[in-house]
């Protein structure tokens, strides 16, 4: 089995979630939650600090085998790109110090992994998040929910999953 | 004593740079190198990686006691500011992981502090940084000359020092 954490990095908030996947291909939710940075704040350093010993907590609580990760190449600003930079890196750093191997997908990749088209929006990646988790309807903090969809993304992707897709995926929750 | 670690993050490199300071705010150079980094290429999590090891094998061989890092808000574009904002993230990651202080130095305030303006070009600083440090007129790689520059700004101006200044410094130097 593959436990995959999937991380959204940003600057204000950094999303954290956690799905198993088994042999067959199903997924099943295990934790998710976002961790407050608030880059825009005096001391940088310490709250990059934060990030780092949170993670690691998270490391260590829930024991992770692979990670995930939107990947950025482009940002609104220089000033906005400099700071999610520093969030992405930070993270990074910090599972690749613990010898987790790091997968980063587009998030056009993601979008059409889970709803089956690059340019879907926001609360159709929320409603597959849920439904492939069998999750309630109440609504996920958004940074959580992306995190989640990432680490999906990356079950319905990877070999270890045994590049099931995500039709299989669907079939299988419908028997 | 105080050991200074000054570090310049950049895409492409990053210089390291070690510096002694006594009570009396002499400073002795120890020790500095460019770490290969190259952001551009393809696995960008095993890059940052690299830098996280390269990194704590410096901490864990030269010991420093506090860490210097120019502080960067500004960018010439959207793509750089998101790969520099990458390896500053790892590297301020893995330094206040190991539970070092960091303190930021605007470009300007290094080059206040080493050559008496906030206008000064490269090849001042490099000289100043040669002549406080008494280092052979050989030219230093750029990158390492930057850390041990924000290292030396760190020297001059933090408490440790006992605020003892450039003029000061240099002043002793002469005697």
């Amino acid at each position: 089995m593959t436990r995959i954490l999937g991380i959204d990095p940003g600057s204000q908030r950094t999303g954290i979630g956690l799905v198993d996947v088994d042999a067959s291909g199903k997924s099943t939710y295990v934790h998710c939650q976002a961790l407050n940075l608030l880059l825009d704040t005096d001391d940088f350093p310490a709250r990059l600090g934060k990030l780092v010993f949170d993670l690691e907590d998270i490391l260590a609580e829930w024991k992770p085998t692979v990670v995930a990760i939107e990947s950025v190449f482009m940002a609104k600003s220089a000033t906005s790109a400099l700071k999610l930079g520093h969030a992405r890196g930070a993270a990074i750093a910090t599972v690749v110090r613990h010898g987790l191997p790091v997968h980063e997908y587009a998030p056009r990749q993601i979008k059409q992994s889970l709803v089956g088209t690059g340019a879907a929006d926001k609360d159709q990646v929320q409603h597959m998040v849920r439904l492939l988790l069998s999750l309630p309807e109440k609504k996920l903090q958004a940074d959580a929910a992306d995190a989640l969809a990432v680490a999906l993304t990356h079950a319905h992707t990877s070999a270890t999953a045994g590049r099931t897709g995500l039709a299989a995926a669907l079939l299988r929750r419908r028997r």
